[in-house]
Formats: C-alpha cells, sequence, structure tokens
C-alpha cells in the first residue's frame, strides 16, 4: 500500500473580468483597492451596492481589509462574501473525511468513484494518532511494531480482498461497474479520496473554523489548515479573520 | 460478525393542527378531501393559496389527488410539496450507501456517530451481487465458500483490528474519543450504519427516482424501494407518480 | 382600501407516528418525555441516536427540555433541530416583509400571487412607524390629517391605477394573467401578501432572532414575535430560548 | 421619474489559475483544451476527475464542448457545473422581477436597500406590455395618453409621498434609516433595483430556461436573455444547449 498525506492546490478563483487581458474593463468600478485581491475587491463592490456607498466616506473602511473586516465580520454582513469562491483538487484525504465535509451543504464536489475507478490507485491515510503512536507491542500474528505499520499492512488486506471479489465477480458475469460496486464494500475509512471542492467565501468562513476546532476529528483539523493555507492567496483578510476564530474560539473579531 | 438488512420506519410526519386531537379546529379550510391524507391535503392547501382557487371551479382537479398529479407533476409546481415532510428511523445500510445519500443537500440526517460509539455493535451489510453470488470457489486462504461469507469473515477481521486499535490508544493515553476516532480508519463501507433521515415531499420526489434508477448502485435502489414503501401512507398520491416514473424514466406522468 | 393587520396562524406541524390515532407504535422508543411535544421529543430521539445514548445517564438531560437546552443551545448541535418542522397561514403582511423573509433559503414558500389574482382583494399594510405616527400636518392636497390615513388613501388610488390598467390592457386584447402582470407593477410595497410558509426548527432559530433585533425593520420584528408566538405549542423549549437571544443579543443560552 | 432599462454587465467570474498571470501553473492538467473558456476547461476537469478519464480515450468527448455536452446535458451529470460561477451587475430591473428571481435558492445577491438607500435615484420600470402598448384612451383625469407615460407619470407621484413621508417622519424625529423603511411602502413593484448577483453554471442553467419560457413573467423573459447574453463568454458551451432548451421547451439536447 502507498501511504499517502494530504495536499490542497488552489486551482481556481473568481476573478474580475478587468484583471483578465482582453476582457471589457469596468470603468466606474469605485471601489478598486489597488492592494487588494480580485475576490475581496468584489466582496466589497457587493457590499458597497447595498448602500451605494461609493464614496468611502468613511475613512476606517476605505481600505478594502479595513471595509471587509467591519461589514462581513463585525457587522455579520456574511452574505457578501457569497460573490467569490476558490476551488481546490485535493488528494490524500481520507473516505471519514469526506463523509464529514460532505455533510455542509454549501460545498460542490466533485470526487473519484469507487464504482468507476480501480481502488488499486488509491492509497493509504493514516489518521494523526496512529501516524504519531510509537509504541511497539505486537498486536497482530503478522506484526510487531507500531500501529502505522499495522494499518498500512491491514490497508494492503483490504486492497488484496477488494481485488479478489471484483475480479470473481466480473469473471461471473457481471459488469465491471457492478462488480467494483459490490467490492468496494471491503474498503475502509481510510482508503484515499482525491477530487475537486469549490466553495464561496461564506462557505468557506462557516466550515473551516468548525472544522479547525479542537474537538473536531483531528485529520479534519490538520486539513482545514492546508485549505485556509491554500485560500489565503484568494482572500487574505477573510483568511486572517478565520485564523483568529480558530486560535480564540467563539471570538469573531479581535 | 452480525449480518444485517435493511431497515426502513416512519416515525414521524407532517399533520394538521385540525387532525390533532384538542387542537385548533381551522374552520375556513376550504380543500379537505375526505379522502386525502394530511400531508397531500397541506400540500393542496398551500397550492391553492397561491391561485386563491378555493372554490374549486375545476371538476378534473376537485379531488385532492387529481389536484396535485395535475399542479405538482404536470405542471411541475414541485415548491408546493415542500409544506410536508417524513422522518424515517433506518439500519442495516451501509457506509457507502451513506455517503452518497448524503450529497442530496435536502435532506436532514442525525447519523450514529463512529467516534462517540464503539463500532463493535454495527453489524455488516452484504452488497445484493455478493449476497446473491452463489460461486464457491476459494477466494482467502483460511475460506472456501460464497463471497458472502468471505465479506462476513472478513468484516470481522476489520472489527478485531478496530477492536484492538482503539483499545491500544485508549491504554495509552488518548481519550476514548480520540482513540475510536483513529481506530475507526479501518472499518470498511460495508459497516453498517443508523439513524433518522428526514425530508420533505419535494426532496424525497427528486432524489427517489434517481437512486432507484436500473443505473444507481443495488444498495441504493433497494433501500430507494424500502422508503418509498414507508413514505406511501403518508402521501399515496405522490409515492403513485414516483413509483411511474421509476418504471418508466424519463416519464413525469402517466 | 382594507387596512390588514398581521395574522399568523399555525397549520400544520410535526407529529410522531405514535401519537396519531391508529399509527403504529414505536415500542422501542427510548426517549419519549411524557410533558414534551411530539416536536421535541424527535428531535431528541434523532440526537440522541448519533451517541446512541438512549440509557439517559446524565440526569442533568434526563428531562427532554434539559436535553434540547443542552444539545441543541450550548453545544451547538443544530442539526437535529430539521427534523421537525412547523407550517403557518399568513396574512396582513406586506410585500416589504416578503421581499425580506425570502432571502432565507430554509423556508418553503406558497404566496398568493399578483399575476393570477385580483389585487382588488388585497388590503393594504400601514407599516408600524406610520401607524403609530401621530402628526397631523397635511402633506396632500387631498389630504389633511395622520400620515396612516393618507397612505390608506394613496394605496385606494394605487389601487385605482392597477384595475383601470388591468382592464384597459385586457380589452386591449391581452389575456387577463398577462394583463395582471404588467398591471401590477403599480402596487405598492404595502400590498398585503397571504399565504404559507414552512420552516424546520432549525430554519426558525436561525431566522427568528436576527428578524426580531432592534436593528431589523419594525414589521419584520412584530411579524417574528407572532410567528414565535404560534411556535410555541408546537416547540416551547427552542421558543423559550429565541425569547432569551432576542431579548439579550450575542448570548445563546442562559 | 427616470425611464430606466435592464442592463447585465459581467464583472467576474471564476479563472483558472494556470490563466492569471504570474499564477501557479498546474504542470499535469490533463483536460485543457485551447478552444476552452477557463469555466469550461474546470467543469471538464471536475467530470474526468470523477472518472480519473485524464487521457480521453473517446473520441467524440475529446473536445471540452463535446465533453460538456456529453456529461453534463446529455448524461444530466449536472454536479460538475456547480464548479464554476459568474457574477453579473444589473439595473433597470423591477422589484417585482427581484421578488420572483430571489425565490431561486442558489443565487447570492447583494442589492441595493431601501432602507439605507435614498429613492429618490431609482428610475421607474416599464413592464414589457405597457412599453408596447398603443393604446390612447384617456384612463386618468390628469392624462391623455399611452399606458406607459400614465405608469411614468404616476410613479413620480409614488415618488413624491415617499419623499414627503420619509421627510415629515424624519422631522418628527425617527432616525432617517426608520423613516425611509415605513415611507419605502409607497414604494411600487416598478421601482428599479440594482445590485450584484452571482450563481454558479449550475443554477444559472436551471433557472434562466425556466424564466426564458413563455409562460414566465415578460420582464423574467427579457432579463433572463440579457443574462444568457452576459454568460456566453463564460460558458458558451452551456449557454448553447440553455437557447437550445429555451427554444425547444422540454428537450434537453438536441
Amino acid at each position: 500500500m502507498n501511504i499517502v498525506t494530504p495536499k490542497i492546490e488552489l486551482i481556481a478563483s473568481t476573478t474580475l473580468t478587468n484583471t483578465v487581458e482582453g476582457g471589457p474593463k469596468i470603468e466606474d468600478w469605485m471601489s478598486l483597492d489597488p492592494d487588494a485581491t480580485d475576490a475581496e475587491c468584489l466582496v466589497e463592490e457587493a457590499g458597497r451596492g447595498c448602500y451605494e456607498s461609493w464614496d468611502k466616506p468613511n475613512p476606517k473602511t476605505a481600505r478594502n481589509a479595513d471595509y471587509i473586516s467591519r461589514t462581513a465580520f463585525e457587522m455579520q454582513h456574511g452574505s457578501i462574501l457569497e460573490h467569490a469562491s476558490a476551488t481546490f483538487r485535493f488528494s490524500g484525504v481520507s473516505r471519514a473525511w469526506l463523509m464529514e465535509m460532505e455533510r455542509h451543504r454549501h460545498l460542490s464536489w466533485s470526487v473519484v468513484s469507487q464504482r468507476y475507478v480501480d481502488a488499486a490507485t488509491f492509497g493509504v491515510v493514516i489518521p494523526p494518532a496512529i501516524r504519531e503512536e510509537t509504541g511497539s507491542i505486537a498486536y497482530h500474528s503478522a506484526l510487531e511494531g507500531p500501529a502505522s505499520e499495522a494499518l498500512e499492512w491491514w490497508s494492503g488486506d483490504a486492497m488484496w480482498h477488494y481485488e479478489v471479489l471484483a475480479h470473481r465477480l466480473h469473471s461471473e458475469g457481471l459488469p465491471r461497474k457492478q462488480a467494483r460496486e459490490a467490492a468496494r464494500s471491503v474498503l475502509p475509512n481510510c482508503t484515499e479520496v482525491r477530487g475537486v471542492v469549490t466553495g464561496n467565501l461564506r462557505a468557506w468562513s462557516t466550515i473551516l473554523p468548525l472544522r479547525a476546532h479542537p474537538s473536531a476529528d483531528r485529520e479534519m483539523q490538520e486539513v482545514s489548515m492546508l485549505i485556509l493555507d491554500a485560500l489565503e492567496p484568494v482572500a487574505p483578510t477573510v483568511v486572517n479573520h478565520l485564523r483568529y476564530q480558530i486560535a480564540y474560539p467563539g471570538k469573531e473579531t479581535a
């Protein structure tokens, strides 16, 4: 078995047509702060449109970062965060992680199918507590050593059963998709899942602090912090607030 | 290991206050058809309110069943189906089933936690293709016989690893929740999940035909038909239409 | 014009099959508190299922009201509130109210159509600030007196224009629906809207404190309190918490 | 009064990090079709990830446009359309339009507030049927002429009442926001609304054919076609399918 670790890559995000080469230029866009990202400019533009406060009379919110801090976080006008989104490609995360993340309704998922794709290509994800465990007491007749080695060995065994089952059902006449669909029943929670996930800034702002919280599953915590890192170039002010909320649970703003 | 089979029980649904003993009686409710269920009366009441067509001038839709067929299905005014909901208790279904069902955003789930509850109480769900498979070729050194027996044996092995891992991590100092959270990494897709799920009639109308379709996972198909059976006392006209759509995919109405 | 005031009636809610006469009895339901409502029993049942804590070992949460306070509010396990819902018939509220309420995505609406129904039957909703205003300075050539009388007079004028426009367009050959669709362009925000709205307890718990907040539109505040009153027989513990949050904004629990 | 007409401008959309100058380059991105837009490349990438069909073995779907037609429309694998979104700035549309559009839950709105912004800046939207009406029968004591002139005149009258009410309530001691909140009760459906709306390609694909359908409100139809035009540079293949569905209601694909 191939031990894999989580990998989160930003592959797409919302950009202004002004930014795209050859795109139409919006002359009358009032709220462009040269220091701000496209995503956070769009959030400000949408927010100022509600009050048509284009002239930025309040110096405390003249800068984009201050505007977003004040409006989206202090005033909790969270809907303006919905206009910009970020898409990540992920791998090296477990089916247990996916099962919990899918519960959030405002993310969009495209995930490798266990019915269509041969599971032999999937790695095994070692949970943090097992990865860090340093015990060396034998727990399996075939193995002495740390739990992570046992899990790796066991995952290989599960994969062997998967392959035998899929082959046997297919050779007995089932189409390959239906053979894999049945054989996947042995695949464990630690089986790697790969895919693409998209969420807008409001969705990420709701989900990441919840899933980075100390009471969350530890893999969830780790991956949430990786998503936060990957989101930072798109929405640095938002990420800054989320890091604060994660560091000081229960507090919205500094 | 305990082999389990799917069980779906209706435990709650929407009823009219008129129906509840001692409840307030709505005198001016015009659309009560004595042959209709509470849920489908409510759908009709909501629909007629859009047009304030209380006097039922059209004999073709004077009966509740005809009204719902015409309005919610032929005219595709699906939003009126959202007012009534049904809650089911389920058991004997697999984590693979849950993973796919959770993707639908309009159901509400409360599911037994693999982090809090000892997995030793969970049964094993044999996929239909393996359940029906009658081969007897040995595929494991320890076993000759049909695949279902192999899967049962193997699930027991997975559970043994789960218990050893959970015990070992807990005895090394991890709180029980965190020990189980790590140990659950070996639990396979065929592990039973139990819980409660609620959906309104529009959600069930969207999801059940998709998941009862011949191209869906076979466990999904079987469980969708069980949900349909359990939904029938709540919404017989709706279920009648869904059965038709399932029998004749691509057709909305007879 | 007919001045109307808001009216909110509970017309349906979630009940247990156990409660319905002749319904199937769930013998193994462990969490039924005889003092609790069906909706709140269902919430507890769903919540306990996540931990399979049927035996209620914690005396602090043995009563249903304590369980819901602790789990859904203190621990913020809000998803269990999604299983029970309540449906209200409403009238005497304005289109301005509807426009803001519709923004919440988790309510289900069936509302009288301005395209199908003759607006002559709609009343006029006087906003609280105008209703209470006691000035008597003339502001219209045709009127001296308080603003509420001016608004009532003016709404009658708007309705007159609506009727003339609808009649004229229809007599020039437009079908009645299209004539009304165009003529409704003169109908003001204070035009009454009637209909049916359904939400689960989590939706109401999110929306009502926001819309009863002193910074909300005053009509929104008033109607939110009426919905709260109507919801109380369905979910008294939940309503108790919401009243607390409304009285002490920013605090989740006592 | 200022008569306004609908204006829809694309102001932002999803782009690949590969495209952004200085952005990280994804070397192993297999599905980039040089003729495709960023948004539709992302949709293909997400879709191929479900089957890990990177090698494009099927020549019928080797081109991006063919892949999207086949997968998202013929096979109805609509979830892959959720990864890319488009944001439009709009003006010159009516409150009646907004009320209907808001009912769709998968759009994100930031709209000019009638509580914070002086309504004197809002134009009047003449419905298509009134705009085109050529009658010249007097219908108001103060006016002979086509209905559009009458509506314009009447909207000016409504605005006058709004301003008098807002001024009077403010001068009697109400804060400006609360004075406008009450005074807006006279603003009619034909009052202009301006703002920003974001939707992903699946949301637009669901909503635009519904709202461009001949049975929809005529302003809805017109504005839907304008949104379609503005969406075309982002997602030409998707728009092509939607135009087909609009031209041939009930057909998904050619």
